[in-house]
């Protein structure tokens, strides 16, 4: 055969492979949200997809403008009783007590240690935040990330006793899977410590470090007593984000408009609003804890319970029906809640 | 043709074009740095990548943590007779003041205004910072992008009557574009504004605005007269993006430390020795100015003029000898500078 005969005989050959592996992938070709009950909600997410990938389209997103971006606590993974990072916090009261002795008696670490439930329950928002910054500030980048993961491995929440990332939402993780197929850069955007989800957002999500946009701290360049380089955490907050801070993170971080964002409480509004301000097809959705049995069940919206952590007013969820926002019914959307699940 | 023997001789055939293709692209296979002398400089970068990606080595990166951070200013592009930021700052004073004309009779505007090249090059930091503060800050992130935009398009530098991204150093370039193909995730990381080179970072270096690290200004939040969300720009800075703020922004920014780093002044000390204090293979490498006829020559190191903007210093010279960071000349490293050059 001579060389171009072989070349197009070759060419024939590929395209009857390529012909070949589209009819089989066609038939292979599986339901992307299998936990999603074929509801609006889900419908949405899949029009979405299609209507921002298929060239040519009206809606078409150029690849390196697709950025979608999660809220975590509430909208990833289970919030209820107490957010993890809170938990995370008052377990590591022991450990600074043995650092620092003169502690032991000072309010509020004494409740802490003290083990009584009630009594940690009705600490202030500025005992919290005291416990917040003894525990996340004035260690080195590196002693940080190596406190947090031993406690993720070990730790267990209060209700299913089952690690924290093994209570992740498994339709949201669906959403994840699916987007990122699809081009989307997924971030996660939370009112949580930046340095303390990226530790787990890579194993948990498949979200690594550069992609996680949180409440942030500063740290300090120094060098250790070998004149090694490190960074110390420092006790002050360049950005809280939370409510306007989400659409500030962002810019801060992404520098982009995201295409679809997912949240689950008022901290999230801005960012919604921030993402359907732009144009073409933009999609946001809200996650609404209505199933007591195989989760949580809180509003106050549509008559449920108030509760302190992760709130969803009435007036959020009129301002979602108003604006085009979905929002997700775990008890109506999702066929499972969590990859454990029978 | 049974399937299966259909399926046998396709693999066949697959396996002779793969062969065939990769001895074509063997013979086909080009320099990567073509603007770089054969030198130590470029053997280093060869034998960094090389070590880094070849799998089963020693040295061996997974792609998730493949960082190269760049300074911009003096490393990825031209920083004299001044930084091409304040060339832009100065130039907006001009429609700053049409807008707010009470400025006219006030300094330092007067000055800017009065076009007096010798008065303007004797304004202190001070009377620059209030330039910077007036044009950078005030105005929405969509107008400052709106702004930057058409001055890039027009404005040309005093030597070489060229706008501002064609002054961009080719060999360095040549480096983007070759750690990228393998893998590598390229950042800007400069003393710049954040805001101002993701206006063209894109098109400039291929970098996108999610790596695009600079000196981070606050925004905030709000809602312009029709109700649509927007953010303004604040003349409050959240992270100086030089000495100590560069690793400080790296981590904040990216959350990984770099396997490779390039700077050209002091100001990117700090992230070399951040960057080299990693395990395994990291290269830390040092722009110098030694090239008065192609480009420009200063120091104070090796007795080259002391400049006001992006000095090398002597003790950074004996620095980089002492910690194996590579000091680039480019006079003898480079073979050409500038893309346009013949």
């Amino acid at each position: 055969m001579s060389p171009s005969g072989y070349l197009r005989s070759t060419a024939r050959i590929l395209v009857s492979i390529a012909l070949f592996a589209s009819v089989g992938s066609a038939h292979a070709q599986t339901d992307p949200l299998p936990s999603w009950n074929d509801a609006p909600a889900k419908q949405a997410i899949v029009s979405f997809v299609k209507a921002t990938t298929t060239q040519g389209g009206a809606q078409f997103v150029p690849p390196a403008d697709r950025i979608a971006t999660f809220d975590q606590d509430g909208t990833l993974w289970v919030e209820h009783p107490m957010y993890s990072q809170v938990m995370y916090c008052l377990s590591r009261v022991g450990p600074l007590v043995k650092d620092k002795p003169e502690l032991k008696n000072v309010e509020p670490f004494k409740t802490v240690l003290s083990g009584d439930r009630e009594a940690i329950g009705k600490l202030t928002m500025q005992d919290l935040e005291k416990i917040l910054a003894a525990t996340l500030t004035g260690m080195s980048t590196d002693e940080f990330q190596a406190q947090v993961k031993p406690w993720l491995a070990e730790a267990k929440d209060p209700r299913w006793h089952k690690p924290f990332n093994e209570l992740t939402y498994q339709p949201m993780k669906e959403v994840l899977t699916y987007l990122r197929a699809n081009g989307y850069k997924t971030y996660i955007v939370t009112g949580g410590g930046q340095d303390f989800v990226r530790v787990y957002a890579d194993q948990t999500y498949g979200i690594p470090p550069e992609q996680v946009v949180g409440t942030m701290g500063a740290t300090t360049y120094g060098y250790d007593k070998n004149g090694k380089p490190m960074l110390t955490k420092d006790p002050k907050v360049l950005l809280n984000d939370n409510n306007g801070g989400k659409p500030e993170g962002i810019h801060l971080m992404i520098g982009r408009r995201p295409h679809a964002a997912f949240g689950n409480s008022p901290g999230d509004q801005q960012m919604l609003e921030y993402t359907k301000a732009g144009d073409g097809a933009r999609l946001a959705m809200l996650v609404f804890h209505d199933d007591a049995t195989r989760e949580y069940a809180y509003g106050p919206a549509k008559g449920l319970p108030d509760t302190k952590v992760g709130t969803f007013p009435q007036a959020l969820y009129d301002k979602a029906q108003k604006d085009g926002w979905i929002v997700i019914s775990m008890k109506n959307d999702w066929k499972k809640i969590f990859a454990f699940e029978k």
